[in-house]
């Protein structure tokens, strides 16, 4: 049985209790939070999870990175070590997004080594095959599409991206409204090459009844991908966009029906003024059906820093209700990440959820606040540094500063505000 | 004359002119901004500015850079290496905040090479020639303060933060109400210093007056002090803070008076729900004075990365009203920044002025939103370079992949979406 099908059931599983203790809520909230499909938890049933995660109303926010080897660069070792950076610095889910040959191997490995749940995007590795084959994508059958799925089930992934939301209804408003960017996605941008060729309905779409068979068999989350979303702040919040997520809705209560744990994709590119809308949206629109976002990036204008564009548009999504974040690196728009990039991208996410549930007032993000701010009044160095998001570097920034045993900091020196009201008040 | 007095007279400034053009608006407008307090444009008399630029209601957001030696890290060339990059960046003023033996000299120094307005906290100096003569900080004069500020003028210094607002009423509401984190003001620390060992009232605020005289004298724009800033995220919004900004209010109306050009500065640690009413009470109590705002910083756990923490929060303030954001960088709460942290912290507090003007929809803004997705859509590259907020990062981003001629990036390589989209639609 899924864990909504223990739910619906009002059976609390091993994992529902594990979520609610890491939450600080009842077992019983988390489980009606599954039976409603307003949290999920993914995890395969053939896979262990030494760090597993509830995502959704009224858990905490989550972040993902994602990592994965592509055509162009290609170094499994590397990747490894991105995963562990990643968990090293709060990732709570990764994703591989790999699309070349040692797709599988690298997988495997993850599995292997990770302590958080794996995600996948399968239609990459479909294509991938097809590519191999040298096959045009537009030969791509379903049954391609479901043995890949029922592959990477069988390896153990938690959670899949599935596409099946992109439809010709959807494709023709695209068409019709014209963007600047059309389409990013690069799951999307298969699918409609596909249907574009064959001129039919998107495959995984008409099939995705078997789609959730698979999904109900191993307990996968799907995450119902968002195609159209905007790839540019100019293309944002439009029919596409919104016709989609209408499908995603429709959709996600379908793979409720089959008791399968369900979330929704959202973007990608978006002003700050209109993230609160587009979180409602999700919200409305698919009955509280767990929310994960890409960023949301404010600005186009900044490659190399999107990882700040990022941060910004996730602490106000987080903020308005948005439950899980994937990260963006710096990299972003330029190239694949570098290890480096992964722990920036991170740390932006993780910074992003953490001011986001001080604004929700959170009582544990508070106590964080409270307990940095006291450190700082009792200028005790070493206690901001543990609580800090990354003690390596505020620890290092200190120390290049060549400060050894004073007191304060090469900033104000003695004339440190601190220092000062903590000698008279 | 100041602006403000020509203003009045409805006389249209060679400056009103510049900045006019510069943002886009009728000089007409910037007069009768200026006239009601709602812009400033802050140069001295004395100093020739190469790129004046006006701050407040209807024009763009404007970015400051701290820079500045202080008693533990003093370097000369260091600190106009900051100038240079700060400038190089798209920093629209910078202030010297230097507290060391060399403080005039650099001051000279950034007046002579710097193309923008320059600002400073004269108390900072006043505080450190008593330390010279090892005098303590409450032997302190008015004489001493305003002898300082008059030299700043004479040298040419176009604004100047002055903790006027700093109050006996305002700091016995602050003990009572109890905070984590007291005060981190500088400026204020010493103020309440001073006021706790004499028992007595701010001297800034009861000769007001004659502080006005000097800056009218000059036209140098003040920029009334937030001595009670809340450090912390749990101590914003209080009591103290608020009562410290209607004091600024009525400050900020006294200078109105005397032709003097005033901004309100402001905090500091906000949680980002809070960020809003934090814009719109300053707006409100102070008459739509130009809002300078440090940050503000949405949570206090991330030293090392507090121009992200800060990003965040600015581009909200900017967005409900803030005109002026004050950088902040990733040595902020660690150590005096280096030449690279002010790079990084320029363009955060850039990337966050421009995602904010972007939700505002000020057009020259999406148009480069436009831009450099439409470059995107054409996989040009060293177009996408050109536009962004830092053509040497995304360009050596890209360098480093190793890609050379191909048209694609390795982050998907020939699955990238666009290429395939182009392809097809």
């Amino acid at each position: 049985m899924t864990q909504k099908e223990h739910a619906e059931k009002d059976i609390i599983t091993e994992e529902m209790k594990i979520v609610a203790q890491n939450e600080d809520v009842s077992a019983e909230f988390i489980k009606e939070g599954i039976k409603k499909g307003e949290i999920v938890i993914p995890k395969n049933k053939k896979h262990k999870i030494k760090k597993l995660c509830g995502i959704g109303k009224g858990l905490s926010i989550k972040v993902n990175a994602n990592i994965g080897a592509s055509p162009l660069h290609l170094n499994i070792a590397e990747e490894i070590e991105k995963l562990k950076i990643a968990e090293k610095y709060g990732a709570d889910t990764v994703m591989d997004l790999s699309i070349c040959p040692v797709i599988k191997d690298l997988r495997k490995e993850i599995l292997k080594i990770s302590s958080i749940p794996l995600g996948t995007v399968p239609i990459y590795e479909v294509g991938f095959k097809l590519s191999q084959k040298k096959k045009q994508l537009e030969e791509m059958k379903i049954d391609d599409i479901l043995e890949v799925i029922k592959n990477q089930a069988e390896d153990g992934v938690d959670f899949m991206t599935v596409h099946c939301g992109v439809t010709l209804a959807t494709l023709e408003r695209l068409e019709k409204e014209k963007r600047v960017l059309d389409i990013v996605s690069r799951g999307g941008s298969m699918l409609v090459h596909w249907m574009k060729k064959n001129k039919k309905e998107n495959p995984m779409y008409e099939h995705f009844d078997k789609i959730l068979e698979i999904a109900k068999e191993y307990d996968i989350t799907l995450s119902l991908g968002d195609g159209f979303r905007p790839g540019s702040t100019i293309d944002s919040s439009d029919r596409a966009q919104f016709h989609e997520l209408i499908i995603l809705g429709e959709l996600a209560q379908k793979a409720w029906d089959f008791s399968v744990q369900v979330m929704i994709e959202g973007p990608g590119h978006i002003p700050l003024n209109e993230i609160e809308m587009n979180i409602k949206l999700e919200k409305s629109l698919c009955h509280n059906a767990p929310f994960y976002v890409l960023g949301p990036l404010v600005t186009d204008i900044a490659p190399g820093y999107d990882h700040i564009t990022s941060a910004i548009g996730g602490a106000l999504a987080g903020y308005f209700g948005a439950d899980f974040l994937c990260y963006v690196t710096p990299a972003e728009h330029l190239k694949l990440p570098s290890v480096e990039d992964v722990k920036e991208g991170v740390i932006a996410s993780k910074i992003a959820a953490h001011a986001a549930e001080v604004a929700k007032g959170n009582k544990k993000a508070i106590l964080k606040e409270y307990e940095i701010s006291k450190a700082r009044k009792e200028l005790n160095w070493e206690k901001q540094f543990e609580i800090s998001i990354d003690p390596e570097k505020s620890r290092k920034y200190r120390e290049i500063s060549g400060i050894k045993n004073e007191d304060v900091c090469t900033m104000c020196g003695d004339f440190c505000a601190i220092k000062q009201i903590n000698e008279i008040i």
